[in-house]
């Protein structure tokens, strides 16, 4: 069953090409679909185009929907190309006339648009909420192995003293970032385009203050035209702050995996958590990681995947924005995933102890042994020519190194100023 | 003159791949080396490490370098490998041993990443400046054509009435959605990353809090490894934010190109926009808007570019960031001259009057057929089906069109209020 | 049942992670883990690993499990991560100690990349062998409609003249520079990599020659760390190659799109192969060639997927390129359908007549003009300012335009020159 | 100087945002243009447009400027928008009227085509070259050092034995899959798009089959609509056949930063090809092979670069394919440089003696141990069982590890197949 069977038989072929995956994915928004056409059938009811009896039976139906869907019930079945379709035919099946009313005033395409900003809008918090959780454990961690050092790398090379206090918290106070440009998004999505119908408009005079206020928009994509190119920027724009967040957990999954080889040794994990070889009985892989780092880099490729799909289209929807609903809908639900899976995988971590005396760390600490020169007297640069020299012939002894006491060095973490940040969010 | 000399000479080859075109592309960043020498000096003065008077030559000579800069005599030699070591060269020339001073207790890492993001700040605000009066100057355009109709498509087929005044608007209200985005990124690199030395801090007890106010920075990066890792999100950040400007524009430019087609012939501009060919003497090409395409295209690539470069490389500086500063600089830069071109071109265009009554927009009216049916009883559903008979018979005649009232809509673009939204950012 | 089973049970939560979706993909890899299984047990036998009865027994359930594919009984059940822990569950549950021995001398990573080898191999073939069927009608679509003229455009401005000829075998010749890049990719997967075990080969004394010749293989990958590492190389040459040939067939398609619009006018489709508005009863919209446009885009995009997960990671397996098979069959089995589609339509194209003597191709025929000049004696850039001038004048007069005589022009298509080149490859 | 100068006055803010930096670039196909306009000249003279002495003019002062170019003394003023109206403007300052003629039956279309494909051609052969110095470099380093064990690492842990034999002549076979790509990208280029004019052919009878000749092209791109589209594809084809060859280089150096590490020392170079740091006097940073890495891999994102500017534009030129000029002479430039400084350094590696006997590679072996019990009678998982118990129970003793004799394993690296490979070609 198609919105716009004209009695014409469609190629099959053609049908199965053009219909995808439209039914599987089109369950994540069927929740919101249906919230939706409460909304506008109230509103039609409101502005005296369908009658009191009229709303109170699309609204009552539309309620039994939801619950068939919150019990598993609801179902996409093969004779329909989309959630829409099937909710206007079930409508009509149940109410007769009165369900082929309920199209009236708008059109699949912003109806599509106003489900997928609510699927946004209630997911992008929800993503903002598990990252909060992270910086949590990543700050409980911070605290609790703030006495830990760790070598600090530059080019990969052995540099200047570090801490897992630093190591932590420095992740943590990244995701607040990651969680600026989440804010912004949510902003975007946060406009009710419903009434742009299929993008210009409608001669019904519908009440578009009615119904973002029914649906909790904080505005309206006024322009009718804007409403409908949210199309593709909605999209792009959550996926693209998604990957933010995923650029900041991908970088952080590659330490891990880093820090767990031999040649590091820096933390490890219980043995449920890695996986093994199949050949090689000693083998315990870092593989939930080196997966959270795929899938976040899978993640950070899906922006560009959409530009290259809709650049350089004319204003004016084209189907080939359907292609990426499937794109935006993947990276919210994985992201959600990855972020219940670090959180949970990295709260078991297990700090090890380092020796620094060891010899492969020897230079560690140059910069501390420069500073107790300038400090005794040296300018800076004439301090490092000395010390330098000293390397270069062998003749370096190893400094035990100084505390660090200016905010947010490794014996001043300032975790406090770090919360502070989040809580101003 | 390298900051790093140790007194082994380095291979031309390798030197001469390695700094790469460092000094032309440092130049956009002396004006804030200079600005963030200054504060450090004055802090390094603060905290006891300098005297009052090593302070005060200092600033002077970092006075004298910004003269030389805005007369454009400040040059970065080929002796230089960029504008860091030039500075301090110039410093250590001018005032011998309290030249030598002006690194103590900071790395050419922090140095690059604070003016950097006071080059970023500067700049963001900038393009956020320029975007405003580009959506002046079509909420201008809008007003003055909103009585012109346009047809409106779908799938590049005839679809519903539309209107000049719409199109114009509708990228005003879309440009606001770029500003929510740049105005996160502004907020992320609006903390101050000076005091992190090479990403691991110091030994000394700088006060990180006095540099903040001193260089007007909201707030610090306070974690010296998350400071360090600053590098790179805040490129990306502000390119990707960038991009998704330039994703807007380049989809308007797009309508222009195909609009002054002679397939459409909707709009125009005056010759001295347009460029010829060099066979065709009748030929007036779109050139301007089809280079704003795509350089749109290309700014919308580099983030991808910058993931690319970047990922999967561990925690800690690696010389491969330093790739990204030149993409970063060139996104910037261009967007600016990008942002200038396009409001000084599309104020000059020529909107032509389009004759809604030619056989090939003859459908352009049959939702407002339907509409009328729906009015006079019928259900929508029915009424889709009354006029696809008619239009599939050959019988439909073309409706005059119905005036549209809802906000949004053609007949009432609702433009106080996308002012509205404008002006609570 | 997992291949490395020690003993210790993983988190769930972490085993549905990482397993992901490859009990599905694998589906498309078991045909190829037979033969290899196959190819590999004789092996085994022929350098005395295996005893002769062994080999027959596990070839002889090789094929078992083979006609069970075919027959659509062949199942990845939830116990199973993987195709290949399956296969040697039903060689073990069937043969006892004979089954626990076709793993002797091999590992995971160059069983799946052996299976995927052989898979890319078979289907690069099909997807050349389908590109040429296209050609082939694109060929007699030019043939048939050679004669008719069409607007040629630069800039979307009306240019020169064309045909519909030149149109439909310019995709032709195109797509045989996508079958060059295709030839070179079949070059790279054909290079058995069995035998190089987990990336470092095996202190078995085993016989890669035989299993070269046996899967049919023009040659191995004779490095073991090379096999490995071809891993990634083979998907993401495959992908780059079928993206070549997708930006082809996405730009016919944007062609298509644009030719069926009402402003220009130039082709149809029958209405079996168009689809329709929930809202505009006229519509007969080109989603199919949307689609195609969409998804090759999409298929242009995954290479670079591809190379965001791998990119910087060291040499030696990681999980991360579990990803990219993912992506690779995705890419295989999509441009297989999008080649059938695009064959099946283009074929039912009807052509219409374009009236160019219609005011808005006044201009189509100035170069001629200018020719005519020049072969009445004057110089090419003196006759271009003539007719320049006569245009801006509103002097000029429209040519009725000459015959092209040239290789490869609008009335010599040399189109048995393009077959011949095809018939090189 | 414009060749489509009309007398009308162009805004000069246009002029500077369309012309950009193409003189710069220009400077890389003047030679090709050169070549191409005396091959053009010739044509024309043939076919009895041109005389024979205003050929030998014009061919006799194109040599003029091909030797000014040699000599570093031909130069692209500002006056001139591109090369191509600098060389018309020289031929027509010095010869008058028969200058004026040289445009005759071709178009900038045709003649920026053919310029940059004779460039591409002899560039990609020149890359080969390289990639082939750099193959003969690694099988020498591998010979050189075949004998010398290093751990391998699969997920970054400890796996089996490897060899730096085994790890040089990996990357040189892999190279070779690169060079089978750049041969498809060679015979794409390799037609002559010459005659094609603005991509709708000429009216005069040129001798396309002449050209092709003079010019060494193995084939005309017969279709001149083909051949305008090759505009984009060759660009992308060059510039993805050498990302291809940019990953390949990328994940060497990024194994050559990581073994530089102290926590690895697998490998060092000498002091002149490291740099340091401008704080700490100890570093020997491998920034040389960082920028390696990292030009590498924004060589990889220029095709994607390109798509994002052209997909999804109609056929037919645009100013916008302008912009992939840039993008393809600076992928091939810099690959040129990046091979260069590659085989420059490589050859200057300095391989460590590395203690397997440590306590982290404890488990090099066990796969070794198991193959053991598989000889003397264990089924493979059985044996995998009884190891992986004595290694859980820490009973587990290192082997001393087998000799590996298999084709293309550490003890028989069969680098003679690996150079047939290479002379097959």
């Amino acid at each position: 069953m198609k919105l716009w069977d004209k009695g014409i038989s469609i190629d099959k072929k053609i049908e199965n090409f053009t219909v995808g995956n439209d039914r599987e994915l089109d369950m994540h928004l069927a929740k919101y679909d249906i919230q939706a056409s409460k909304a506008h059938a109230k509103m039609l009811g409101r502005v005296g185009i369908l009658s009191e009896e009229e709303v109170d039976a699309l609204v009552a139906e539309l309620e039994n929907l939801k619950v068939q869907l919150q019990n598993g019930q609801f179902q996409i079945e093969k004779d329909f190309e989309d959630v829409h379709s099937k909710i206007e035919f079930e409508l009509t099946k149940k109410l007769g006339d009165t369900g082929k009313k309920i199209h009236t005033a708008r059109s699949r395409n912003d109806q599509v648009l106003v489900a997928q900003q609510l699927y946004f809008k209630e997911n992008l918090q929800d993503i903002s909420g598990k990252t909060k959780d992270l910086i949590d454990v990543l700050l409980g961690l911070a605290e609790e192995h703030k006495n830990k050092l760790l070598p600090g790398y530059t080019h990969l090379q052995v540099a200047m003293p570090s801490s897992f206090g630093l190591w932590f918290s420095a992740y943590a106070e990244l995701l607040i970032d990651d969680l600026y440009l989440l804010e912004a998004g949510l902003k975007i999505v946060d406009q009710n385009p419903l009434g742009s119908a299929a993008g210009y408009g409608s001669s019904f005079p519908i009440d578009r203050e009615f119904t973002t206020e029914e649906l909790g928009f904080s505005t309206q994509k006024f322009n009718v035209v804007a409403a409908q190119m949210s199309r593709g920027k909605c999209e792009r724009t959550v996926t693209s702050n998604i990957a933010s967040l995923a650029n900041t957990l991908s970088r952080f999954a590659m330490d891990i995996c880093l820090y767990m080889s031999q040649n590091f040794d820096f933390i490890t994990f219980p043995d449920e958590l890695t996986t093994g070889s199949s050949i090689m009985p000693h083998k315990k892989n870092p593989d939930v990681f080196e997966l959270v780092r795929g899938k976040c880099n899978k993640l950070q490729a899906i922006a560009n995947e959409m530009i290259l799909i809709t650049n350089n289209l004319p204003s004016g929807y084209h189907r080939d924005f359907q292609l990426i609903k499937e794109n935006s809908i993947y990276a919210v639900e994985n992201m959600k995933e990855i972020l219940d899976i670090f959180t949970h995988s990295i709260a078991q971590v297990k700090v090890k102890d380092i020796d620094l005396q060891d010899e492969k760390y020897k230079y560690l600490f140059t910069v501390d042994s420069i500073n107790e020169l300038v400090i005794n007297g040296k300018s800076f640069r004439d301090a490092y020519q000395i010390i330098g020299t000293q390397v270069q012939e062998g003749s370096y002894e190893a400094s035990e190194g100084m505390k660090h006491s200016h905010t947010g060095s490794k014996d001043n973490l300032s975790l406090n100023m770090i919360r502070a940040k989040l809580q101003k969010l």
